[in-house]
């Protein structure tokens, strides 16, 4: 059973979150609220996010697995209006989600669970390097590397006490540099890992509303991008595989 | 011959009337205005539309029939800005028509009448539902069906008092309600049927502009769509066949 | 060696005056400014620009050709916001150009410029025909024309004391006059060329920003288009050979 009321635009920052990785999820529904975890089809990029009850209006449920079709989720939400109240309903053993918003009702068949990849454990990661920047700064480097290259060297020089991106193409190169200063925070460890734009760009978007990312990074390691949504109500972390140097 | 100026935006608006459905029609011009009725190459949905001399700034035409390239207006409006004065000139037997605003003057060759299909006539259909709702509100409806099926039901229903719109696809269904508090007008009629969407958000598209759009419906039977353009000084009636339920 | 600096938005019109016909340059830099000369691979439309220092915030170089690639830049360009700084630095001997700009270092490897065409002269030209008129306006008028054709002729009747412009489709006509009082200046010599609208919509879309163009037109010959940039700091000729009327 699942009874809930929740902001139009808090709905969509959780799709987004997920469709930026997977189109489909197992979605754990509790009275802790709702919570997912997807690894992308290539396994190189893992999503977990955690809304709590009290990002909803209004929030009743029991402990259950939906299968959900966030494709269509999607488009669902470009239907809703800034402000709108969407509510969803679920009865006890029911498989059709109803989700209404300003008198339209949409009565959405879940996905059968078993179908659906289960959902990953987060491996545990040394990741020392550790900076906190603008989601938005963020996603403009990674746009602005994604210019001449397909990847990206996301790193700290604890030396020059800088978190640094770069990025080469076949005759060009791109760096960033940004301070202590430009930065919320920044730890002096030493780090540097290089990673498919392909994935950042997706990430990156969904990223860019965010006020905080914090990112840590390894040698060689995965990165994680850990962030806040609906007013600090729900979390997300991404989790991105690194490439190998090619050089 | 024909001798008349009209303001861009109700000329844009009279042309997008007739666009939805066809890309070409024979317009009937007399002292009484402008009229034309087309149906589209299926024999789905039909227009009939007419535009008084009132809509005109000036307006002074001898009755006859002109074949309109409409495919090629809409590229020759997309020239227009707000607030331009359209000049429409056809001389006496001439078959060149002269469009002309802000110094530019296109002289457009008339299609041969004869190469273009019949008026057809409007059936005489009992269509005993009458519903009226803000063009807005109807082509709201018709995009948050297009999200999960190609065709949509309408109907009444007199018990509940409500005018609805229903969609399924293959898994999933939306239900639009409205009561009498929401519609300008409800008859309490029993009325449903079915129509196919991919027409349905052409002209939902044109009558978002409405404020009000009348809709007459019967059991099976086709829809008619009864809205007014230029400010009251010119009216359409879309016809549309319904679909056969497949169930 | 070069360094400099300069208003994105300077750099990114002097990009946009040269991507309209060409994907690479050779660029002259010099205590002069910067200068190119370039041909589009047809031989068709030539483009010729030089902007002075003054139009650079800093600027200071040595005599140089520079093979650039102007594609590449059109997309390092999109990185750039309104009101950044942009510095342009090269090293002597160096074929990397570094462009920094809110932090952002791109490094470029420059073409080699025998790989480039090489500049073309600007060929002595007797153009008696002689209009000033907006930017915009031209523009528009060329977007008019390629509603219904590929080409338009561009002229001036003496008698009637007009710059006008033309097209013919196959079954359709435009014509555009501007009189002396829509003009900035008309010289009184009979004149009219052919051109083809491929070319001058590239061209009209840079042109439309500018005050003031003139247009310098013979019987049969090619036009130029002669406007600045850089608030009159930098200038531009654009010369467009004609085609042939074909009737």
């Amino acid at each position: 059973m699942l009874k809930a009321a929740i902001d139009a635009d808090i709905f969509r920052e959780t799709i987004d979150v997920i469709s930026a990785l997977v189109t489909e999820c197992r979605l754990q529904v509790s009275d802790a609220g709702i919570q997912t975890r997807a690894v992308d089809t290539a396994n190189v990029a893992m999503v977990s996010i955690e809304v709590r009850p009290e990002a909803f209006t209004s929030f009743t449920a029991t402990t259950q697995e939906l299968g959900m079709d966030i494709a269509k989720m999607k488009n669902i939400i470009a239907m809703m209006n800034k402000g709108d109240l969407l509510s969803l309903d679920l009865p006890e053993d029911g498989h059709k989600l109803a989700l209404t918003f300003r008198g339209y009702k949409y009565s959405i068949t879940l996905l059968d669970v078993n179908t659906i990849r289960k959902e990953p454990n987060m491996p545990n990661l040394d990741l020392p390097g550790r900076i906190i920047l603008s989601g938005n700064a963020l996603n403009s480097a990674i746009k602005a590397a994604s210019v001449i290259s397909d990847k990206i060297a996301l790193g700290i020089d604890p030396t020059a006490g800088i978190f640094y991106m770069e990025a080469e193409g076949d005759t060009d190169q791109i760096r960033l540099e940004m301070g202590k200063d430009e930065l919320e925070s920044l730890s002096m460890t030493e780090a540097r890992s290089l990673f498919s734009l392909d994935y950042l760009k997706d990430m990156g978007k969904v990223m860019s509303r965010a006020t905080q990312v914090e990112v840590l990074l390894g040698n060689d390691h995965p990165v994680k991008f850990l962030f806040d949504i609906a007013d600090g109500k729900g979390h997300v972390e991404y989790l991105l595989a690194p490439r190998i140097e090619a050089d």
